[in-house]
């Protein structure tokens, strides 16, 4: 058992008599123990309602949820920690800035960019908003290769454009988008740039005022932390436009009979309790994250994609979707076996005790553009070993080999 | 050490030179060892994202997830698990009624009923759609006693109103509301019936059947359970009618470039990955209600208030705000020291080791209607003893003996 696992106890397990290799990291991610710690020592020690009381639970219970505003603040180098509103997750937050922002900005004949490689949570809010205003949403090719393809983004990105949202990395082929170009190219045309952090936050250090975008919606528990908890990040200016989306305990100033008055930013988006464990729990991963370091992080996704993306391509009858470069790649890597439905694929790896997704993975758009149904998705992150791969290798030659005698 | 201390570790402490005494029970319960286990057992064991995986983790994560969903149906006698929304708690709830199923019923010159003892969260909703729809928010009165003028009800609650909401237990007098009459009449008046079952949830049984109501909204932190998780019951063609409210991943059927499909209710309201472990250890919190049993519930409750009421009444200087009968109270009680600004009350309180509230309760209408700024607020919970309340009539005749010598 390496430091790793030691950290991760659910990854020391036997499931269908192998060992458990988890490469469904970018569904969510595991918690180390100092995190399920924080979460358990908060309900042990500090559980308070937070903001509301003088006593001194509630005090110690405050203090650890706006501690982790300023350590998301870090982070990703925001200028102010009231930049920072927690969510439920990602599609909390980019659904926020569709109907509270998108509302005010977007009129008729408006435009709103997305790309081929968005997932759900980053098209269909803007398709409802699209709805809502009658602008029209347009998509951004891919390359070849899987990737955006910039040339694309700047005949799509025009005039008539009011908000661009793209994902910084995506969650089905591992690429990463140029943000900051394309956050630059929004700009020059007067829109908004939105990005969705959800895959890219976990894996490489994200800079939202090098970036200069203008919105960043992410997950907490893809990078570590309990599920139920997410950070919208926006410029102070742009959250200050936005109306509050949900009314009630501790995000108003004032309750009159007939109207009320709300808070300043960030707390007027945080009605009612919020996911105080969830919150503290981000903070126990924002520190592991860090004192793991995203540097070694990369570096070790990187290791272990140019050891296994090669093993995978060598394996005859199977499709690598995206870029064949293991520099293009964040640890997500999908593919297909000729002839074998993914579903069948994933639950066969399964048997041989390797946790894989199958499916669209929420992204049906970019199904229908690769021309697939689906795909089988291994999804690595630092903690994961070369054992894991080799694992993975192993049980898709099995599988192969079982379903050449199979029933599909 | 008693039974149910054993049960709740975090009561064990020493805070300030003192034993602990918990009464901020209506801002947030305690949570048993039960549910912090089952959280820290998901993160430890079964970690998954749901519904969208068919390895092993995925499918154990799956199973507890919407294992919850039956308890809460059995605990609130719904019709059908469909009808149990995930939401992140009571403010989620009824912001999604007023914004999803509000536009749709309520018009220009229609009427929207509350009270004048609810909580922010069931009064904010209802003037933001008053504001969108041109509908009128009417305001039902309270008795001397500071229980529900039903008469008045029957004033207020007419043709021309399209929806009640009413909270079944004030968050400040702790005064059960007559829910079943009020339902009876709103639906006599061809109105719908919601409810703010935050505070009536933990302590008592609540049957949506019997009482008829069309939706109840309910957070689990106050009913032993993990904050940001909540529960929105809504009759089954009530729901379908809803538009949801965050689109993204596992809430829809299909997405094309220009439109979507939605899946089914409940999961069409749970676009993104939800709070996992917070739904796991709502499943845990509602199997220990479940094992004490309401009726011990409601016994225990009733025993420490009709024992420390009578005490508190006779403390002089000091006034009870609702009803002076231990009968008509849940464990709430609000109340003031003359001359002392209840927030040094709950300061002093603190030094004693006495977790009280003090503010306007996110009532401020009440407040108004009360003539007070504030109050202070004890709340107790089945899990409470007969020395806690020693300890609160103790510490406040110190905190009185100490401002009649001190500052103010």
């Amino acid at each position: 058992m390496n430091e790793i696992c030691r950290d991760f106890p659910i990854l020391n397990q036997i499931v269908n008599d192998e060992r458990l290799v988890y490469l469904d990291n970018a569904a969510t991610s595991q918690k180390p123990k100092e995190v399920i710690d924080a979460v358990s020592n908060y309900f042990l020690r500090d559980n308070a309602n937070v903001h509301r009381g003088v006593h001194t639970l509630a005090e110690r219970a405050t203090e650890q949820f706006e501690q982790t505003r300023f350590k998301v603040k870090n982070l990703i180098n925001a200028k102010s920690e009231r930049e920072i509103v927690y969510t439920k997750g990602t599609t909390e937050g980019l659904n926020w800035v569709a109907v509270s922002f998108g509302t005010q900005v977007v009129k008729s004949g408006d435009e709103i960019v997305v790309s081929y490689m968005e997932h759900h949570s980053n098209i269909v809010p803007w398709q409802i908003l699209c709805e809502k205003t009658g602008a029209k949403l347009k998509y951004v090719k891919l390359t070849k290769n899987g990737e955006l393809d910039f040339e694309d983004a700047k005949e799509k990105i025009t005039a008539k454009t009011k908000i661009v949202s793209i994902a910084q990395a995506s969650n089905v082929m591992g690429v990463v988008n140029p943000i900051k170009e394309l956050a630059k190219l929004a700009h020059e045309n007067g829109a908004y740039m939105v990005v969705d952090g959800a895959q890219s936050l976990p894996h490489m250090k994200v800079d939202v005022q090098d970036l200069d975008v203008d919105f960043l919606a992410f997950s907490g528990h893809k990078m570590l932390g309990p599920t139920g908890i997410g950070i919208l990040f926006g410029k102070m200016e742009l959250l200050e436009r936005m109306s509050p989306l949900e009314y009630g305990g501790e995000m108003i100033d004032f309750v009159e009979l007939d109207h009320s008055t709300f808070k300043e930013v960030p707390w007027k988006f945080e009605g009612g309790t919020q996911n105080i464990a969830g919150v503290i729990g981000l903070g126990a991963a924002i520190d592991y994250l860090q004192d793991v370091g995203y540097e070694e992080i990369e570096k070790k996704e990187h290791e272990l994609v140019e050891y296994v993306l090669p093993k995978l391509l060598q394996i005859d009858g199977l499709t690598v979707y995206g870029p064949k470069e293991p520099d293009k790649h964040t640890g997500v890597i999908s593919f297909n076996l000729d002839g074998i439905h993914p579903h069948d694929v994933a639950t066969a790896l399964d048997m041989e005790g390797v946790a894989v997704r199958a499916g669209h993975h929420c992204a049906q758009p970019l199904m229908k553009y690769l021309k697939i149904p689906a795909t089988v998705r291994a999804s690595f992150y630092f903690y994961n070993t070369k054992a894991d791969a080799d694992q993975l290798i192993k049980a898709i030659l099995a599988t192969k080999e079982f379903f050449k005698h199979g029933t599909i």
